[in-house]
Parts: structure tokens; C-alpha cells; sequence
């Protein structure tokens, strides 16, 4: 009878305490065992892959064909992404803190890997080795849920990565292709500890909205530029232009420019809308701009609150910065917002009072991504306020733990423990 | 219409977001007002917790009555502690790393309030105006479910901690007295960011086995200590008498004592047995202590995974240490686990070795408590293995927010932004 993906689970999180006790030189050469493996075996995932993709044939759009297939490139690109990853930072037993609790009983925190991920992909294939990689250097088990459309690649690849793991590798990366639906494996909140969805909206969405485990993900990016009175207009257009343009699709792109005011009389608005046009970029009226500006030609925003992810933008107008903060507020998703402004002071509220994952002043909103905030792999972007927030590296897949070593002390009273509680300083 | 769950929870996160935009001092005047508060209301608080005595009747034990009592050092004592939270380093906006991505462009990770909290706590009052305080000191906003038979003690406690805090106070701390219980309070996802059961293992498990909104707690404490082979017996029964009897309820009590088979021949097993039990304790044998020993007249533990909560321990053996590290992740709840030994090599590898939130050497579990930690005030202790774990302080009512200062930055290509990505030292 096949494994149930509880029990893949629950060999999972056996197999991660084992791993987690290995010195750092043992799992570091896993990962180089399974870069060179990725490299030796480039023929026979090729030949796997070229069966998913032409078991898609065209039932498949262009833009999910690019995503499924794999090239001797791709494969090399994945196998130094995997060095990489290997030549970090030990991740796991990082002391976070330090303490004398009192003479001879010292308290520390560690970082620890969680236990147990789901991993709930779709169509990439290449996601796999990547996300295998990062469990591993944080020392977790990891259960992976891959798309259909790329059964026979993910089998492949999980194969070869689990044989070059070695013995222990069969327990800890489990790919579920059994008949157990994504719905089934929601429920197992008590062996899995988090999920992470790597896919669109739509899959996150459901995600959260079926389960109790933890949900590493996001599943709106509506983000927010603010251009103030006190804006360089220049860089305002510079940067609402690139917020928009250079990716429109991305969970980073602004779907929103806010204008002070001031902006509407002086000319700045005209310019901004101009600058956004010339970009290729349709403009719509927020309900303010409509207000002020009733003969207009520009379309209407189809709400308050739209994510495009296109290109397409909604312009509208802030009696102020308050106003713009409180209509963020009442119409984001809390993951980046940006300040165009000369004024440091202004910034500084703004920043202070935007309740985002990422608040930017004078930056693209774009700049919001793992490996432009320099964590290396990114695992995600989170906008959910518990355990991570914004862009998430391996950090994401780590907890902590307190070790706390002494000489026979106890608590109870008159037993001679004097609590000192100094922190100490980390190396 | 009494106002709904929904809205305050929705009151509550607006309210936070002004809260947090305050300087400190404004927070910190909040909290002294407070603890003023308190004490000029002594009679009134005094008054209306008579009532909930009284009405208690016979109705519920001598334990809870304790708990329900409110005396004037109490009041006291309540006030100090939130002057204390008041005279904590400010939580919020503290920089956790900073890293200057390229020239001229810089990326901080702050402390953030986590938004809206949801209290569930049983029948003490005076828990109120110390989550109260917390919450208020971390920036948070507040929904409180209070027990039933200390409806007029909170009632007003919550009317003097509201009117000290002045106009924002109604919007960010609500008492849910409202018919709506607590099956519906869970369902708010998507308002309430986290839960926190204040009360005992029941509330606590029938809270996680009903929400998706995360929850902060635990529900079981099996805590264990092994007694190794190279243990000074001496300290391995201080160790283990405190574990036990300093507070046999508490959830960071032993549970189960493991003693590495060397010291059944030894005698070192029969001396522990002795020292547990003249201390008041009854001691049960586990599995292996009845195959070893089957003539002992010890009762045999319920099973192997038992929360006694009371002066009663099992007692077993184990073959070595690894046996008792997977005998621990086996029948363990990840909360506090200890080894005694003098072998320093065997102490590193168990503390490496046991993936439990406290992992200690020579000491007793009962330090496993945020006040011993030195957190300051307590807000639970975790075993979960996301957000936070172990025991928990203000950090646990926190999560982080990115703020990046440029000069007008875009990612495009060609843009003139070189990553630099150096990590900055913070003062």
C-alpha cells in the first residue's frame, strides 16, 4: 500500500532531527552532491521534461510552456544557484541572543529549522531543486506537491536529489504523487508546521482559505506610490514609471499613484499622467481625479481597490499625506508603499505611519524582492504579520530554540540562585 | 445595535495605527496613567469584584475563588507591574538589522505592532489591565473575551484602563460582552492577526482546534529530564525534586524522569526513586523500568505520553542517549526538556540533539518561564514552531517591517544601481 502523506510527514520531521544534528560540513556537501547530480544526469532530465511538454502540447498557454520547459542552461543555473545556497552562512544554531540568568546559568537563543514544510508548486519544475535545497540548508523535511503539468520532471529530479542526499534522503523530501488531493494534505496541521505556495493568487488564495497550518505567501500585491507636494518630480516619474513598467505582472508593481493636491494645479499630476502614457501604460481615474477632473477621456478604476497586474494604473488625488496613508490603509494589501518626497520630515511620517510589510522613500516599490534586499534565495513574499513579513529569505524556514546550560541550579526558594539577567554581547 | 466583533476588530486596527505613529512618550504617559488609574479606583474595582465574588456563590471551587479575589496589594502589585512595562526600552520601530543595498540606498528591518490581538482568559481579572498594558507598550490593538464570573470586575477595570488612555482608548482596547462567543470570535481570520488563550490546556486546545487565526500557547507540557550515565547524582535529584514538586501543576513541570540503564545496577535509579518520593511524589514505573523490574511495587504510568499536572512522575529507563532523545521526540510535547551530566560532550549533543523549545543542562525545567528568562512580563509560552517559541514577552506581540531610504532609485536595467548589499553595523 502506497505511504499516506501523513506519514510521509511524520518520517519527514524524524529524518529533519537527524539532519539538524549533522555538522554543517555534512549538509553542505549533500548540497554539493546534488549540484554535481543535477549536472551528470542533464540528459535524462531533459528527456523527462521533453515528455511533459509535449504531453501539454497545446493545451497549455505560451506562458506556461516557458515555465515547464528545461534547458541544459536552466539545469546549469539551478546547479549554481545550489552552491550557492551551500556556500551561505551556517543558517541553523545561529546564536540570536545571549544571557547570564544568573552565576554559572547562562540562557541562549538559537535559531532551529521549523520541521516539517509543505511545498505547494506550479508548474516550474526548476522550483524543485531550489526549494530542496533551502530545506536542507535550514535543516527542515519537506513535503513537495508539484503541478501535473510536470510530473515526470519533478520525478526525475526528485529521484536524483534524493539518491545524491544518500541514506537519508528518501525520508526527508517526500514528493507527494500519490492520489492525496492539495484538500487532504491541508488537514495534516498537526504534522506539517507550515505551507508555502509558490503560484499565483488564485492558488494562494485557496490555500489560506483551506487551511490551518501557517501560509507563508501573499495573495494581493496592491501597492501604493505617494507623490507629495514636496515631491522632485523628476524622480516621482522615474520612479512610478519603473514601478509600473518594469514588470507589470509582479506582486511589486504599483497598481496605485496617489497625487498630493498641489499637484493637480501645478501641472505635476498632467506630467505624471503623460510620463505614464508615453511608458505604454492606460491610465485610470481613481474617484477623486473623476471629481475633479469630470471631462477627463481617461477611463474609470474599476474599484478603489484593484490589483491590474498589467499595464494599467489607477491615478488619484490626496487632499494630503494623511489622506493618502488613511486611503492606503483602507485599500491595500500591506505590502509595499513608496513616498516620493524632498521633504525628510514628511518621509519620516510616512514611514512611521504606513502599516506595510515595505515602506519605501524614493524608491521603486520593485526594489521589494528577496535578492534585491540581498537575502539570497527568496522563499517568498509574506504579508501575513505573524512569523515573517515582506520579503522572506531561508531566515523564513528557520524558529528558534533556548539552550540553557547551568551547574545543578533550581528555582525553588532558598536554593541560593540570584537572578542577574545581563545580556551579553555576540560575537 | 451593539457593535459587532468585526468592528471592533476593525476599530481596534485603526486605532493601533494611530497608536504606533505615537512618540514614546505619549505611549509610556498612557501607561502611567493607568497604573494611577487603578489605584485612585481601588474602591470601585474593589466594589464591583465583590459582586462577582458573591455571585460565584458555591458555585465554583476554592481554587478559581483565588483566582477571582481582587485585594487591595493586588492592586498594587498591578500597577507596579505596569509601571515596569512602561520603563521598558521602547519595542517598537527598534532596528533589527540594516544593510546598505547600493550607493545611496538603504534597507532597514524594524519592529512593528502585529495589529489586532484577540485575549481569551478565564476567570482572572486581574490578567486584564496586564494584557492591557502590554498590548498597549508593543502598539497593538485589543479584543478581550473574559470569563463569565468576572464580568464586574472586568466591566470595570476596562472602563478605568479606556478612560485613562483618552480619546483612542474605546477604538483600541474592547471588552467582548456582547452575545458573541468565542466560536464566533475565531472565525475572524481576517481581522484578528493572533489569538491568545490565557487559561488552561482545555480552552487552550479547543482554541487551536477551532481557528485559522494563529495562536500563541501551548496545550500540553511533557517535559522530561535525563539522568545520564554521567550524571553527579547529587544534582540529578536536586534537579529532579525541584522539577517536580517546586510547582507540580505548572505546564514546565517533569513529567517523566529518563535514567540511563548504568545507574538501575548502580543504584543510582533506586536513590532518585527515594528522593522523588520522601519529597511527597508518587512515582510510576514507565515500560522499561516494568520489564527491568517487575517485582517493584511502583503503579504503572497511564501510558507513555501522560501529563500528570500533579505530584506524580513516571520513572523509566533508558538504554543511552540517543534511546532517550528519540523516546522524547516519541512521547514528548516540544516543550522543555533537560540532560545532568558531567560529560560536557554528551550535554552539547543533547542540547543539539532535542528539538523541543527549552533544551537545558544541569538546570531545572522550571526555569522555562519568561520572568526567569528575564523577558520581563510573560505573554505565554509557545510550541508552536512559527512566530515564536518558548516562552514568550512583548517580542511575541511584534513582527517586522521593511523601511528603505533612497534617492530616487529604480531597478530597470541600466539604471545606474550597482548592489552593494553590506550589512551595517546597528548602534
Amino acid at each position: 500500500m502506497a505511504e499516506s502523506a501523513r506519514e510521509s510527514a511524520q518520517k519527514a520531521r524524524s529524518a529533519s532531527r537527524k539532519l539538524q544534528a549533522l555538522a554543517t560540513e555534512e549538509r553542505v556537501a549533500m548540497l554539493n552532491r546534488i549540484a554535481d547530480a543535477l549536472l551528470a544526469n542533464e540528459t535524462e532530465i531533459l528527456a523527462e521534461n521533453a515528455k511533459d511538454v509535449q504531453e501539454a502540447g497545446d493545451k497549455i498557454s505560451q506562458a506556461l510552456l516557458q515555465r515547464l520547459v528545461l534547458k541544459p542552461q536552466k539545469i546549469q543555473q539551478l546547479a549554481e544557484g545550489i552552491r550557492a545556497i551551500a556556500a551561505e552562512e551556517e543558517p541553523i544554531r545561529r546564536v540570536i541572543s545571549r544571557m547570564e540568568v544568573a552565576e554559572g546559568l547562562t540562557l541562549e537563543k538559537q535559531t532551529a529549522p521549523i520541521g516539517v514544510l509543505l511545498i505547494i508548486f506550479e508548474a516550474r519544475p526548476d522550483a524543485l531543486p531550489q526549494i530542496a535545497a533551502l530545506a536542507l540548508r535550514s535543516g527542515n523535511g519537506l513535503l513537495l506537491k508539484g503541478g501535473k503539468e510536470a510530473a515526470h520532471s519533478n520525478a526525475v529530479l526528485h529521484k536524483i536529489i534524493v539518491e545524491a542526499i544518500g541514506p537519508m534522503g528518501a525520508d526527508l523530501i517526500h514528493l507527494i504523487t500519490s492520489r492525496d488531493e492539495i484538500a487532504d494534505l491541508l488537514k495534516l496541521d498537526d504534522v506539517i508546521d507550515l505551507v508555502i505556495p509558490r503560484g499565483g493568487n488564485a492558488l494562494v488564495s485557496h490555500i489560506q482559505a483551506n487551511t490551518k497550518i501557517p501560509v507563508l505567501g501573499h495573495a494581493d500585491g496592491i501597492c501604493h506610490v505617494y507623490v507629495d507636494a514636496a515631491a522632485d518630480l523628476d524622480k516621482a516619474i522615474k520612479i512610478v514609471v519603473d514601478a509600473k513598467v518594469d514588470y507589470a505582472a509582479a506582486c511589486n508593481a504599483v497598481e496605485k499613484v496617489l497625487v498630493h493636491e498641489s499637484l493637480v494645479a501645478n501641472g505635476g499630476l498632467g506630467k505624471i499622467q503623460s510620463a505614464l502614457q508615453d511608458a505604454g501604460v492606460t491610465v485610470h481615474a481613481g474617484e477623486r481625479l473623476q471629481q475633479l477632473q469630470p471631462d477627463s477621456k481617461l477611463p474609470a478604476a474599476p474599484s478603489a481597490r484593484h490589483e491590474y497586474s498589467s499595464l494599467d494604473v489607477t491615478l488619484d488625488v490626496a487632499a494630503d499625506m494623511a489622506a493618502a496613508i488613511d486611503h492606503i490603509h483602507a485599500n491595500g494589501s500591506g505590502h509595499t508603499e513608496c513616498i516620493v518626497t524632498e521633504d525628510a520630515e514628511a518621509a519620516e511620517a510616512f514611514l512611521r505611519g504606513v502599516d506595510s510589510a515595505c515602506v519605501f522613500h524614493n524608491a521603486s516599490t520593485r526594489f521589494a524582492d528577496g535578492f534585491r534586499f540581498g537575502l539570497g534565495a527568496e522563499v517568498g513574499i509574506s504579508t501575513s504579520r505573524i512569523h515573517a513579513r515582506g520579503p522572506v529569505g531561508v531566515e523564513g524556514l528557520l524558529t528558534s530554540k533556548w539552550v540553557m546550560r547551568g551547574s545543578g541550579q533550581v528555582v525553588a526558594k532558598d536554593s541560593g540562585v540570584t537572578y542577574t539577567h545581563k545580556k551579553q554581547r555576540i560575537a
